[in-house]
């Protein structure tokens, strides 16, 4: 692969909470999503996920609390721990996390998305 | 481990060319290192290599080439293949690898550096 360009990537696409899958290391996966609104409710038992806010701001809501995410900050979100991103509004976010997990998680949701090869 | 915010960590040291690790997800490992001047030429033979850049500009020399990057570019360093980065002026860089990789890889150098705990 080459250099990748985040704000370029991510003026590439539109659609919302579909991860787009931009560059690989090893069997994990980096990803561009935009979000806004709430997501589903969920967890994915068997990995821990990261989220680095590249562009506005986000929350990420637990059964036991929030966190409030602004540009240039971070947060890994432990596997099993049931958890649901929101944005007021469009936030652009990178995740990383091991190559196949799926967006929402256990849930069964009409937000489920495929990982986009965007690379 | 709460958020991490980029900024503030690397308002918090400033050695260059010596990793801190800011965050863990599953076996791998988030660092966030200030770079300036030529590093060594090395590999890692075992895994990939991310480079994010937060702030500033750097280059990695390949045997057969040379990638730029700039703010919000990244690119992976493919395993085994020798690469030399360098920066004209101090540029913050976040890497992502597995626990444990030693940042001048198979190289015996005295720019070896432990992986501190910065979280």
């Amino acid at each position: 692969m080459g250099k990748v360009n985040l704000r370029g990537k991510f003026s590439s696409f539109s659609d919302q909470w579909a991860p787009k899958v931009i560059a690989e290391m090893n069997d994990y996966q980096f990803k561009l999503v935009k979000i806004e609104g709430e997501f589903v409710w969920h967890q994915h038992d068997d990995t821990d996920e990261a989220f680095i806010v590249i562009e506005g701001n986000m929350k990420i809501e637990f059964e036991d609390g929030l966190v409030e995410l602004s540009e240039g900050e971070m947060y890994v979100v432990p596997r099993g721990v049931r958890h649901k991103p929101c944005a007021d509004s469009e936030c652009k976010v990178m995740l990383v996390e091991p190559r196949g997990v799926v967006n929402t998680g256990e849930a069964d949701s009409g937000l489920t998305a495929p990982n986009d090869d965007w690379a």
